[in-house]
């Protein structure tokens, strides 16, 4: 299996540490998305929407979209599991991990895509016309990304990790979340205790490099 | 099983719909967003976010996010399948059901979000601080809804339903999105015949009232 990442990239980061915890190798092929590769005709062969992460396998098939990919690991490589083993354990671990998704890491990319020099005339991902960067859309994101902090750090309070008592996929949303918000200078809040333990933690996994 | 909806809100359409599917009978309680009853301390109680649908288990477990949700009641009534059956299978409904979306429910909300009369201080979904709407947000949710109709209409040139050969919940969130298109105005381009098709066949399900 071969998979279109790029190593800076936020949902390619979320594969590649998904597929380290189970030891999956995967042959990695690197696509520069400030330089417009993923725009580039070879690319948009493989994913029309021009977004990364994209698995091929070897029957040819391509799957894009995070999760749908990991969804497909797991179920090819069930242990450790990431995803949920009982019906209701599976849909908290989704519920979980959709929040980071939606709560945290789209408002960075809204922050991040409005601001940086590269985006200037892409601040949508992906094979979408060209348009202006909002400098609004940026402000709404750093509130919207506050808001989530907040709520993680009150998770992590509850809970040892972000989705119960034990590592999930939620976990490595919110991980790859944090680094993305250190693009945009935003980090882990000083009196956020619970998300620093947690973060710690984290750093340890061996994974977490990948 | 008790369902927090709103009649007219495209998410737990979406909830209501995949469940009527499956023939499961929730016991419905109806929310009024607009009113913002979401935000009371009632509903903040059931879910801390504010968010619709949340689906109360008989234990107690409060279930948010609607594919969760969906996950959830797959698990108990395996049948007729939405879900997807193989790895593979399971992987490409994700991916298409991701892609309606990201690609389409998410654009429409920035539209119809940053121009309801209604939402003018609370343009984001949710128990998030009061913000002003953003037009130049709306404008681009404009011109990304307008390239997801483009690539609905290709992909249902391309197999029967969104996810392939069979109906699944990426039908349901696409049909969905189209209904949540027309409160901000938008309906099928005419020359989108594949989109118009489907979506006669879709109006016929007993289902799409739900």
């Amino acid at each position: 299996m071969q998979l279109y990442s790029m190593k800076q990239a936020v949902n390619p980061q979320r594969v590649r540490i998904f597929a380290a915890e189970k030891g999956i190798a995967l042959d990695i092929i690197e696509i520069d998305i400030p330089g417009g590769e993923n725009l580039s005709e070879t690319y948009l062969k493989i994913n029309p929407r021009g977004l990364l992460p994209a698995l091929v396998l070897d029957d040819g098939t391509v799957l894009t979209e995070t999760v749908a990919i990991c969804r497909y690991l797991e179920s090819l490589f069930p242990e450790p599991n990431l995803l949920g083993s009982t019906a209701k354990e599976q849909a908290l671990i989704e519920m979980r991990q959709r929040e980071m998704e939606f709560d945290g890491l789209l408002p960075i990319s809204w922050i991040f895509r409005n601001t940086a020099a590269h985006f200037k005339t892409r601040p949508q991902p992906g094979a979408v016309p060209d348009m202006e960067q909002l400098p609004g859309m940026a402000a709404r994101g750093q509130v919207l990304t506050s808001v989530w902090l907040d709520r993680l750090n009150e998770c992590l309070g509850q809970h040892s990790y972000v989705a119960g008592e034990r590592f999930t996929i939620a976990d490595i949303t919110a991980f790859c979340g944090l680094g993305f918000a250190r693009w945009v200078k935003i980090s882990v809040p000083d009196g956020h205790t619970h998300t620093k333990r947690w973060l710690a933690e984290m750093l340890q996994r061996p994974a977490s490099k990948a």
